[in-house]
């Protein structure tokens, strides 16, 4: 008999039709004698029509009446799917953001869960029934309700999960867990059995959608297992847990990508202190967030900048610049759009030497050229060409062995 | 400087292109200074879509998720009118049931509020803010969300106005005020000036579905004056009030007239004591509700009863009281499904001895036959074949001088 709490995300609860499929599935593990409690996103595509409605009004809605009407999306699959386990003799119970205790902070849009205080759902849960939680969304010290942002329902699950000290936490989503890679790349990406969560922190900064970034911080800092599986099978999905509690290491466990970022260089910048503030505060001003900041070494006092940004913020990026450059005295202000960023991942690799090397030739012996790159503990990440990316992305995942299971 | 509450029907907030013409309103009047309040109902149709979606699942859906879902209605049209009014420059805020802290019992679907608590109303208007209260809902001492019932958004604008002690409640409708009569039947009715609430109360449960008919006995216990009046035009509607605060009394203020009811006999019955409690408490464990109730003088011991009953309830009344009419001797039930009741109403009628005898001989000149006849200190209720209902209400109308200005 264990504590459960499980989260299915908007495609899983898409139709009555799925909702119902989903309440047959809880009423056998309940009937199993565990507790349940069940974390619901929105419908796929609620979120949006409920976006476009606010913006038939105006373009830039104000962010506190907009959380209000974003919740209506969970408030809805939550309501229909209690009905659906009520008709079928399942007593439960849903619960609102503000019923669920989900206290979290008043950044309108993007709030953070600050509290929970599972009293309400103990209570529930004492009496027998299956406690079905709005995801996303909070409630404010004003009594005012927030939605914590894309991806928010997994943070509702994992804090939840934390609050209860639930034995597992469920995410069910489209997949049947984390990938090796892409498979939509790579046809031989294998489903990961376990994963670190350093390493699922590194994948979903990467690009791996399959996880919201802060819910894995959220279960790192209350060391809460989450299980990634398919809503649409019974497969055992991945863990995501502990390093220490990870048997066999492997040097490298994935191999990411995104692009949507693009590239800025500076060139022949004068090396003087202060360069960089004048540089990278007003972008900081801007709201755009620098991802990889590459300076090369000096050569008469004259230095070399790359960084890159989101792409959507290029644009913007390149017009702040251009007088930013001539008052700085830089030779060019080059931009590039066309850049893909591919990343290994894993926590193994911190005790292997030689992995970035191995990296490198890869790529060199794929014929991709290298433009930046970064690394951490546990990832390595080449800027390259983003037309050469499916095809470093596969030569990468042969490199590492990443096609044979482990 | 008055402090206003104003209800808006759903087809008063049908569309985006209507919300924002009441802004347009709500902005004009917040100019003159005015403190408002602003109940919106859920968009017309909305609430049917919900309770359709929910039906989808099951007939007949838990109730206290249904409350959750149905109050969607209510969120969607407040956060959309928030966001119009934020961005037209005007500083408002949304508030749900929980928030504006709208107290009721736990009968889900058709709650009672007990009591406002309007801190927070009164702490957002203090801020110069427009506060756009949901209608129809609110919240019961558990902290679940509860539903009013149909017309309950006339109940939350009431009660809030008692609450803030507003200086009227403004109900609009997409009528011009409480007519005389139905002005689809008559076309010479004539908007009422003021009317007072007893004479409301009749006229609301006679059918004329102005107003919602708990809505009018809560503001006779709070002595709120309401102004029934229309979204689209700026002519003045008609006042609720006191009956002392009324200079001239008409002795009828109206006709009212419903079709929704079928009659029950049963001829010859034993007239001995308890017959009435073999009869009723059946029908009233079913939950039908009898409305009049006719008992000839008894002659031989032997009685005629008759009763009316919701259309809706008179096959299953028939059917109860087949073996019903058996076991207690009666020598016929006979029922009739096409009957209408057709009432004036007036609160001067108490003083002047001779209305009904006027009323019967209207009805007789027009040749409408009477079935059976009920009253009360403020209004006269016949039962005629449904047939005559128009002819009825037309020749009342005219012969109480209803369609002349008073």
């Amino acid at each position: 008999m264990a504590l459960i709490v499980q989260k299915y995300g908007g495609t899983s609860v898409g139709s009555i039709e799925k909702i119902r499929n989903i309440a047959v599935k809880l009423k056998t593990i309940k009937e199993q004698g565990h507790d349940l409690v069940v974390v619901l996103s929105a419908m796929s595509g609620e979120t949006d029509r409920l976006i476009r409605l606010a913006q038939e009004i105006t373009p830039t809605p104000d962010t506190r009446e907009l959380d209000c009407l974003l919740s209506i999306g969970e408030q809805t699959t939550v309501s229909l799917m209690a009905v659906t386990l009520i008709d079928m003799g399942i007593d439960a119970v849903s619960l609102l953001g503000f019923q669920a205790k989900i206290i979290s902070d008043d950044v309108h849009g993007k709030a953070r869960i600050e509290d929970v205080d599972p009293a309400r759902i103990q209570e529930e849960l004492a009496q027998g029934r299956i406690v079905v939680v709005a995801g996303f969304q909070g409630i404010d010290p004003n009594g005012d309700i927030t939605t914590l942002g894309r991806g928010g329902s997994d943070t509702t699950a994992v804090a939840l999960a934390a609050a209860l000290k639930a034995d597992v936490c469920e995410i069910y989503t489209d997949v049947t867990g984390v990938f090796t890679t892409d498979p939509n790349v790579e046809k031989r990406a294998r489903k990961l059995d376990r994963i670190s969560y350093e390493e699922m922190l590194e994948m979903a900064s990467l690009g791996a959608k399959v996880l919201e970034i802060r819910s894995v911080e959220l279960a790192v800092n209350h060391q809460v297992v989450l299980h990634v599986r398919s809503t649409f099978s019974d497969e055992t999905g991945t863990l995501v847990m502990k390093e220490e509690d990870i048997m066999e290491k492997r040097v490298v466990s994935g191999v990411a990508y995104r692009k949507d970022e693009a590239r800025v260089t500076l060139t022949k910048v004068p090396d003087k202190p202060g360069i960089a503030q004048t540089i990278f505060k007003p972008i900081s001003d801007a709201n755009i967030v620098v991802d990889m900041i590459i300076q090369n070494t000096s050569a008469d006092c004259l230095t070399d900048l790359t960084f890159t940004v989101p792409k959507k913020d290029f644009a913007r990026t390149m017009a702040m610049l251009t007088p930013t450059a001539k008052e700085i005295g830089a030779q060019q202000l080059l931009g590039d759009e066309n850049i893909a960023k591919v990343s290994i991942v894993g926590a193994g690799m911190q005790n292997h030497p030689g992995v970035a090397a191995k990296m490198f030739a890869a790529l060199a012996t794929a014929g991709v050229n290298i433009l930046m790159i970064s690394t951490s503990e546990i990832k390595i990440s080449c800027v390259i060409d983003e037309n050469y990316t499916e095809l470093a992305v596969r030569a990468l995942h042969k490199e590492f062995g990443l096609d044979k299971v482990a």
